[in-house]
């Protein structure tokens, strides 16, 4: 079965692969909210009421197959280790939510794994459809779809005044949800993040950083997303987003370029140290490595290292992560030193790799 | 002439070349202080008196080249520009005072390198020679055969009482002052140096940090030399120095085997880390260069990295010393991150060497 290879592969079709603006833009990715017609929503509904919801969802796999255009795993999540269904959701996969709820909770992923539909997660259904770069489109029109082929067969919970019905407010509406991740070390560097993400806010966009805690962002990745689902059509929701992040990545190469005019000298040392830490650090938290990664990809996109195509970093980014690690292993129970070791191994693997493709 | 190459050629063959004990001890080196009877001290004499030194100096260049064995270089050192001159101090091949005074001051150096008279530094003569390893034998015994060959030709300033006079006090009887260079990384990381310091300066040696401002001892190298040179033979002043060296590296090697023992994981993870910024940094200061090499060279001796060979840590150091690398760009006039550009630049140079070394 092909789903089991992304317990073991950590590439990601369409996370930090080339695409339109992926010097800025990581991934694009499309997110629909869809409850069936009279059925409570997962978190009010009894076992019984779940399993309804999981087999009519069943009932469509092969129109959601047909309208895809690709083969999906059926993948039920009681059937999975813990550390499996970790993996998932370290890949952005599967939710959090659905790490500790499992019974008659699945996941259809696609066999390019660019589409994931999570069934019985807060929402009957979630349609997520993913991207390399600053691609909206192709999603969305995936996304919807298979939401057409599926409303094709079963009703939906939908209201003429308020439209799709959903489990959160923040969803009910069109229940889309687009989010845009972006690499920003230009304007992190330069302090220009407030001010984008304030303007941002304007628009009705959120712009935050990923994996802060306590108001951190290791390596300047950030995400903007739409916050209104409700009152606007789709085309709208994604023109407004588009326009938005279409903005940042203008301020965000502009100030690259002052960087690279006011400071090349302290960016390039800072960028080779880097990778010559990831080279050969024997031990790598998994904050630490999103920095390294972070400079690395920098160096590359200004010409300032040429060791690596852009690429490998998101190899890095995927191939580090802690869960992975854990269940590449065998074992659930790594000490974190051991987990920082090994995830500095898997780092030389990824380079040597990408090492040899660079010789052959 | 050869003594041109040492302002372009970095290695020194008695400098962190193998010897005995050689994983502590980077070189010895045994000083002769002497001053020639009925003439006074340079810092009293006027031109004429230094005018006398410097050609009763001369009159036995090839007394002392037979003594030596080897042919050496008569360097005046007002014919060199400041830069060279500095070159050759950070070499230890002349002193701090020798930079400023230059007039009928010179130094001999030998083709090994290995010897260097002093003319009219402090004291009429200063007879240094070098080994690498603990070996205050061969460096005593090439430095009293010179003075044996210049004093059956000239008198010296000799006092039945008090032994050889000196222009300071502290080189006063046998004018003798022995120094071993170390690296005590092992008793530096434990906390252990105090200790041994103060044991040490009960037995007349004083062991001190090299390099160190304001009492930090950048890369755990220290110099221990004999504080005594009035009132005991040379013979017994070598003894009592080699003894206390030896309890310091036998103190040291346990100190390793401690760390290794106890932190392996994170010694190992800090000495590639070092080795990565060596292989890769584009900016590196002089303080930082000597920190990096100790922890590689600590790696290199503990077994941890056997990327190079130990001596190429000594070539590291002598590479990327300022002065050598200002003079080898041409440029006094380097701005201070011009330096550390390419002092980078040189440890890659280096690094690239040795690796090519490996190769073949």
């Amino acid at each position: 079965m092909p789903v089991n290879d992304l317990y073991r592969d950590y590439r990601l079709s369409w996370f930090g692969q080339p695409g339109e603006s992926s010097d800025v833009v990581l991934m694009s990715r499309v997110r629909l909210s869809r409850n069936f017609a009279r059925l409570p929503f997962p978190n009010r509904a009894d076992m019984k009421q779940l399993a309804a919801v999981q087999s009519m969802a069943s009932s469509v796999f092969s129109d959601i197959e047909t309208a895809a255009g690709q083969e999906f795993d059926a993948v039920g999540l009681d059937g999975l280790t813990e550390l499996e269904r970790r993996v998932l959701e370290e890949k952005d996969l599967i939710s959090e939510s659905m790490l500790e709820s499992t019974q008659y909770r699945s996941a259809y992923i696609s066999a390019d794994r660019r589409v994931s539909i999570l069934v019985n997660e807060e929402d009957h259904l979630r349609i997520q459809c993913m991207a390399p770069g600053l691609d909206l489109t192709t999603p969305f029109e995936t996304a919807s779809r298979i939401d057409d082929a599926i409303e094709a067969k079963l009703d939906m919970a939908f209201d003429e005044r308020m439209g799709y019905l959903t489990s959160g407010p923040t969803n009910l509406g069109t229940g889309l949800r687009a989010e845009v991740f972006m690499h920003l070390p230009g304007l992190a560097y330069t302090r220009n993040m407030n001010s984008v993400a304030s303007t941002a806010q304007q628009l009705g966009i959120l712009v935050q950083g990923i994996g802060s805690k306590d108001n951190e962002t290791p390596g300047s990745f950030f995400a903007a997303m739409n916050q209104m689902t409700l009152g606007y059509t789709e085309a709208s929701i994604l023109e407004n987003l588009a326009g938005a992040v279409k903005e940042i990545i203008a301020h965000e190469r502009r100030a690259r370029k002052a960087l690279l005019l006011y400071s090349k000298d302290r960016l390039e040392d800072a960028v080779w140290r880097a990778y010559g830490i990831l080279r050969y650090a024997r031990s790598l938290d998994e904050k630490e490595i999103v920095e390294l990664v972070s400079k690395v990809r920098l160096g590359i996109d200004l010409g300032l290292l040429d060791e690596l195509p852009p690429e490998a970093c998101a190899d890095l980014l995927l191939a580090s992560r802690s869960e992975y690690i854990k269940n590449l292993s065998g074992s659930e129970n790594l000490s974190p030193p051991e987990i920082d070791r090994q995830r500095a191994a898997m780092v030389r693997r990824v380079l040597a790799d990408h090492g040899r493709e660079g010789i052959t």
